[in-house]
């Protein structure tokens, strides 16, 4: 995208008036556990919460908070989800808005929470008040980096992503930080994004933007759906960029909600990249399907689809399995016309023509299984509807990761 | 069920007028890979089928065939699944119950076929014409045990049961072998049920009895109610009992779908428990659901979660992903009252009360956990539906079967 331009090495704290600090305060062994990103200027706020009906307390607390006006902080722990812990719970998650709050000079009404890590277990509230006055103090313009590692889990990289478009001309910022999730079924790991930006847009609007593009980023991320206890994306707009406010549908909104989608479909791609266990990214690309639905549905069964999963892991162009997968998704289908395709840098490999065999190329389709990233394209040749879904391989890491973590 | 007698080293071939055989033709390196049940004596048969929308040639044969009055064979092989075969499969499958009929002088429409195996390759059918010859050749009231052994693809035991029960006064059989799947997705691989009984029942109340069977105990295997390509459940009923025609709801009816019920329980453990790779049988009971719908799918999500399996597997009491899961399978909860326990021959433990933590002795949860069996049982307390699924853990060997498996 040509207005869209990725800024390397840049992230949270680089976009105006955004402060962060990410510390250790005992949740985990060593490693940050606690983080806070502020908003120096007064900022608006939209966000989206994990469909689970088991919703960890700071997701009850922020639905009701999201409805303010002026949010301008956002508090996260790893190491404990404070999820499934009754009203204690729920009390903990206040008092971690307020104690921040405090620290800042602001409401606790203008504070969103988050948090990550182990179901069922309180919170221990020393280490958590004596981190949230160690992360305030501790809050910099350097801090976007040590906020996002402060809330890895079983990630094996700092996800994290800035971009810079323009508005009327002026120059606008998103950037994000990220966490990502087990990868079989990711609706039962977390999966935490906070994004800030300097553009200048209505509550409302920055809502409708959010909303319409995680349907096709994260929540596309070998997702049906669902998701953990814990999920949200949160996005913070401060104005600084002091563009004409955007608040209608007009090119300066469109400019804004494409940048956003962009930047939340590259997040996604690194959070299925980083599966737990994951050796390979995986694209499901279905192309002229009968609805939207339709081609929801089969990238979805695909990219969730175990043995599917299990084969790309062990670089077996088993195309049986992919149809196998698209036959008991639900989406209305006609097999006899279905094309399916291999992709990467090495090359394209056509593997099922009309349904059946094709009497592919084997060594190509190894060498092009062999690679990091793989694009499956389906082509349903039935109507004119496409959807894209991202996931990774089953691995025997996955297995031992989940197997025997606890925290 | 005092009424059921289980016959221990009985099989298929020890129902009266039922003989059977399983060969080696070449689909597989030097394993039994094609057999035959025959029915001296006429039979009326009932079957369940794939709702997967991409059917196998022998399934969209046999939905053909079943409907006649009289089937007294089943021609099956592993090692090729005949499936996204085309035309050509079609035909294939067409040609393999009339070579069948040929040899057993009946006509092709009263024999049902079945495949297992590689989707997607033609039959190399020189092999089956050769191998159908001589299964018919092979034809032995011995040959119960071949049989199932020549369905056999990834399945460490065979999978077989015979029981004995009374229809006024008088003995009848039931007796079956089968075949079982991978267990992630177990929709994904390839379920075979083929059972005998010298009942002397209707067409339409055998339909009747398996229809209803079928739902609470192969359609509660860890799978979502999809299923393969290839899945088929098949009985046939000869009538060598001889007791009254049991043809219409009545006390025999009952003591037979009783029995019915009772074997097919039993091999649906069977296949669950010998899941890709699986060390462990899980089932999980759920009680005291608002509805019936509720209660299935709440113990389907339970047992189809990665996460959840991955934690059997460690032997990790983690009803976090438990719970996490029952909230995202979109059952209607009151998750505040859900009680969870894990049970087997070493003791019960509550692990869950009222949605939240209670400090169970982990010492006791390892102890039940390292164990082969593990009922888990979910109480809603929210209304009197209950159902019942069975699953396994996930394991290295699971990735390791499907990262390579080819036949």
């Amino acid at each position: 995208m040509k207005s869209i331009k990725i800024l390397e090495n840049k992230t949270i704290t680089d976009v105006p008036f955004f402060k962060a600090s990410g510390i250790h305060c005992g949740l985990k062994k060593s490693k940050k556990d606690l983080c806070v990103i502020y908003s120096e200027r007064k900022a608006v706020a939209a966000a989206a919460f994990t469909r689970n009906i088991v919703k960890a307390a700071p997701v009850l607390l922020n639905m009701k908070t999201i409805d303010n006006n002026n949010i301008q902080a956002i508090v996260a722990n790893s190491g404990n989800a404070n999820a499934c812990t009754g009203d204690k719970g729920y009390k903990d998650a206040e008092l971690m808005a307020e104690l921040t709050a405090q620290e800042l000079n602001l409401s606790s009404s203008e504070v969103l929470v988050a948090s990550t890590g182990v179901i069922g277990e309180p919170l221990p509230f020393d280490k958590i008040k004596t981190g949230i006055k160690l992360a305030c103090d501790s809050l910099s313009y350097e801090g976007g980096e040590d906020a996002g590692k402060a809330i890895m889990t079983t990630d094996t990289f700092l996800k994290k992503l800035t971009i810079e478009f323009e508005i009327d001309g002026k120059k606008s910022m998103i950037s994000a930080i990220a966490k990502g999730s087990g990868m079989i079924h990711p609706n039962m790991g977390t999966m935490l994004s906070f994004i800030a930006t300097d553009a200048n847009i209505s509550k409302s609007m920055l809502n409708k933007s959010l909303k319409e593009s995680v349907e096709d980023s994260y929540n596309m991320v070998s997702v049906d759906g669902d998701t953990s206890t814990n999920d949200m994306v949160i996005v913070l707009a401060n104005g600084a960029c002091e563009n004409e406010l955007i608040d209608s549908e007009s090119k300066n909104y469109e400019a804004f909600k494409t940048a956003l989608h962009f930047l939340n479909i590259e997040l996604s791609k690194m959070i299925a990249k980083d599966g737990e266990g994951a050796t390979k990214l995986l694209e499901v690309i279905v192309n002229h399907s009968k609805t939207l639905e339709d081609a929801k549905i089969c990238s979805k069964a695909v990219i969730t689809s175990s043995l599917v999963k299990a084969a790309f892991f062990g670089a077996d162009a088993n195309w049986g399995r992919i149809l196998c997968a698209l036959g008991y998704s639900g989406a209305n289908l006609n097999v006899d016309a279905i094309n399916i395709f291999f992709s990467n840098q090495i090359g394209t490999i056509q593997i099922c023509k009309n349904g059946g065999n094709i009497g592919f190329d084997e060594t190509l389709a190894k060498n092009i299984l062999e690679e990091e990233k793989i694009t499956i394209t389906i082509d349903l040749n039935d109507g004119e509807y496409s959807a894209t879904a991202w996931g990774c391989d089953l691995t025997y890491d996955y297995v031992k990761i989940n197997g025997s973590y606890r925290s």
